[in-house]
């Protein structure tokens, strides 16, 4: 096996550069009628997040690509090309969903949070009518990106089907919070741990791998392969998170640290300890590996970011 | 012309029904997990909907229908047929979107309202947070529908589009409601009110019927005739919802009666009085025949629909 050459520092740089360009172009400008709605969502969409699902979805296009495409296998460009024209609106679209859901998650009714990425969380900033219209309009929009999408009709429409499920009530991101919620005056257990963690943070992660994927031109055996990577690389993400988040200072986090453990909410490592977490965390990422062994080299990209989200620090 | 036996009533039974049917198909059960989010989610869907929307598409694509498809023009049969198959799933779709926005709507943070067709709204059933993550989860849940549609991927991927842009923040549903928040404290004019109800219910009902014609096979200027019939049904609808709001009392309403005078929203009679305002109305409405002219009697079951829309005392 040729040893590639990642640099996953240029992955993410290049990931999130060109998810931020998508992100600037799609919403709506500030000056745009009515300003308040869109300088709400800009404030949110632009506090600094790590764009990591669309980083995801990128680098499974760019693992199809490699293997499907007309990159030949083995000889996959990484940080500037290897990508399929307009992914970057897939991943803009996913970014939209994924903070929408963090701006109706922070709103007083549900977790009441002031901070998020360092910065005042869009009630603060726009006042609770405007957030709640924000976190809609955000949804909204990534619906309209992924109807503009450049690729077929029938990946597009396949890839609106699979993300609205994903985000839903049925073992999806909405039904995740809805579990976490009701879940708050209980102690959490294993199974209702790995019941929330997969449908709240996971399904969106899974999703993004998958219709990356196939808007890349997966066919079923890849997208049973990136389902497996997607399910696991989820998971241990957001165990990694919640070790973070018991182990980090506020300062580092961006956001009120050991919230988790004052509220008592379902974590990982309030159920398993600390590290076993960590265990846990790496062992996923390696039976995630696992699913790309038949890509080779082609899949070094997706794997090096998966491989950062478990080896980050905030 | 021949005369045709366009029964108002059937026509309205029947579109409530069938989309009573699809919504109870498509909404999780009420015993799914998590079941607090899938109640909620059903209280506000069947809360005494009219189904004016999917009406709507209905009967657009019945007269796409008759003008296109398989029933020669003139020899439309009404009640019962002449409607493309899963045409429902279209209007079920809308009739989510349309719920959600009336379930956000109504939250603390915006109208404050405890009372919508004469039962407790969401957030009073079921508290705020899980209103919150209703009205999201109706939304998403169109989508999903959307992506189901039994039309081809080119129709279904342009309806979501289309659908997205209505409800969206540049002269889309959410827009309409942040003007309608930002004019609250003043003076309602000719300008605001008409850019309000463009917005804020004018798109939705705009986008049903155009998404109807378009999901039975309209052509450019099916669209286009469509689009200018939906534009002024819309804004002659809204009319008339605001005079019944001014001249009836709670009881007949199933909401509080008089709240837009007390809390001086934006109403076409608060700018132009109640006679005009009626006046208005029959003339939109009037003006909206006019577009569908060259469907001739293939039109009668929409245009039963829109003149139902006007003259409808509740």
């Amino acid at each position: 096996m040729i040893e590639m050459q990642v640099d996953v520092q240029e992955i993410l740089r290049e990931g999130a550069e060109r998810t931020d360009h998508a992100l600037e172009r799609l919403l709506p400008p500030m000056t745009q009628v009515p300003v308040s709605i869109h300088g709400a969502m800009r404030h949110s969409v632009f506090a600094g997040g790590k764009r990591l699902r669309p980083m995801l979805a990128m680098e499974a296009a760019r693992t199809m690509h490699g293997v499907h495409g007309n990159g030949a296998h083995g000889n996959a460009v990484y940080g500037g090309s290897g990508l399929p024209e307009g992914i970057e609106d897939l991943g803009a679209a996913i970014e939209m969903l994924h903070t929408y859901s963090l701006i109706h998650d922070d709103l007083p009714a549900l977790d009441n949070d002031d901070l998020r990425r360092g910065k005042p969380t869009c009630h603060v900033a726009y006042g609770e009518a405007i957030a709640i219209l924000a976190g809609d309009a955000l949804q909204t929009l990534a619906y309209q990106t992924l109807a503009g999408l450049k690729c077929s009709s029938e990946r597009a429409i396949r890839i609106v089907g699979l993300i609205a499920e994903a985000t839903g009530t049925v073992e999806g991101m909405i039904g995740g919070q809805v579990l976490d919620l009701e879940g708050e005056h209980a102690k959490p257990t294993a199974e209702s741990v790995l019941a929330i963690h997969r449908a709240k943070t996971g399904a969106l992660i899974r999703v993004s791998i998958v219709t990356g994927g196939i808007y890349a031109g997966a066919d079923a055996g890849d997208v049973r392969r990136l389902t497996e990577f997607g399910t696991k690389a989820g998971l241990a993400f957001q165990i990694v998170d919640d070790v973070l988040d018991m182990t980090q200072d506020s300062e580092h986090l961006g956001k009120t640290a050991g919230k988790d453990v004052a509220s008592d909410k379902a974590t990982w490592p309030a159920v398993f300890g600390i590290e076993a977490s960590r265990r846990d965390a790496n062992r996923l990422i390696s039976e995630a590996f696992a699913s790309l062994e038949p890509y080779g080299d082609a899949a070094e990209g997706l794997k090096a970011v998966a491989r950062y989200l478990v080896e980050r620090t905030h």
